[in-house]
């Protein structure tokens, strides 16, 4: 299993994912989620992949390598702007189902992949999209500034309640790692390491990354924080006015 | 979809359950997944259900008529102990299952049900059992003093947090209620009314219940409360101790 989520909000880009991967609870490894595709000064993207590993891997190969969109091949640092590099993954994904989706399918695994993509491109906004094992996507928009991918329902109840466009991108990734904790309390194959990207709007680069172990204290004070201010939620609501028998 | 909780806590059993049915989005009810039995003074049973509606209330309708089980036909207010009465209800599921699953995988319709059976008989402890659709059933310990059948993952991380043997149930109500509304917060196919149930240990009765309307002030202060709650913990928390770019 796996967990990502990615943020887009007026101060720009906030990606977070797990390492955690599992072909059977017997057989876990680590393998990073997240690839970059960066031009200084004229774009920055963050790539989150979930489903089979192998897929994904080489839906990121391909994109290295070159994938047709309207009669040229691109890839995500040549594309002119986000919606054309959501095309793009999309692409990929279609021509890796097209390479191996009928061997997948013979052996009874079904072709299973999705993809948060985010970044800017030159003058364009930032923006964030899902990529559908299908090739196709969404977008977040202001009513819902997050998307998320994997084992999503743990960690969306904060994010249903406390993010919106005006939250900062220090509070975003604070939020991002709230999500994830409760993620890994929950869902033994979500798992550390974390890798945490920001992009901030209009730097057209990595503005910061990060890989997160068990031992970073600042997510040790989240981990340990939030278990204790959850319990303090709790007790400041009111016990029922009625007797319960 | 449904959401059922219950809790087995020192001193008795917390089951709380949404009402809301669906097939298809398009065709939404209310229906109560909650059944009691009760013989005051000897026992006191609570019951919820979630899958497909036909499959549960069948089940209960059995339950009524007399269940064969060990030789003899049982109804839940005739068993001896908790031990009896989860072996009853999982006869009931199998019973259903060679009556209407032929029929139901015909149709293309998978024979789901799952059941939280939670009671006290005579002088046994309380007891809380989750019976699966194979009719072979888990209960709650001391490790996990709480079952959940449905749309289980929202509200999973509050109780994983904070229940334990010996939460009150006073307590207990509160935790549920935040629990189911974590829940109906974000998946719309869990829906009030809520049904509540309460079984105080050695009381052997029902010792409260009630129906929970989205008007309930109780309910609409842990509701408020919550959200505020939870986003003052959010709030509490430090931010990060590095510049984010």
């Amino acid at each position: 299993m796996t967990y990502c989520v990615g943020l887009c909000v007026d101060e720009g880009l906030v990606m977070l994912s797990d390492t955690r991967t599992n072909a059977g609870l017997d057989n876990i490894s680590s393998f990073s989620k997240m690839f970059v595709a960066e031009v200084p000064g004229e774009r920055a993207l963050v790539m989150m992949t979930a489903g089979n590993l192998a897929v994904t891997q080489t839906v990121w190969n391909l994109l290295q390598q070159g994938v047709w969109l309207g009669g040229a091949q691109h890839q995500l640092d040549t594309v002119p702007d986000m919606f054309h590099a959501a095309q793009l993954v999309g692409a990929a994904v279609r021509q890796v189902k097209q390479m191996d989706g009928a061997a997948l399918l013979a052996q009874g695994i079904s072709f299973e992949c999705s993809i948060l993509l985010g970044g800017q491109i030159l003058d364009g906004p930032p923006r964030l999209f899902l990529v559908y094992a299908a090739g196709n996507f969404i977008e977040a928009t202001e009513d819902t500034p997050f998307l998320q991918i994997g084992e999503h329902k743990y960690g969306k109840p904060i994010l249903d309640r406390v993010l919106n466009m005006k939250t900062s991108l220090s509070e975003g990734v604070a939020l991002t790692l709230i999500s994830m904790d409760s993620t890994v309390r929950s869902n033994l194959s979500v798992g550390l390491p974390l890798d945490l990207a920001v992009i901030r709007r209009d730097a057209l680069r990595i503005s910061f990354r990060k890989r997160i172990t068990e031992e970073d204290p600042y997510y040790r004070a989240i981990r340990e924080g939030w278990a204790g201010a959850l319990r303090d939620a709790y007790l400041s609501l009111p016990r029922p006015d009625f007797p319960v028998g």
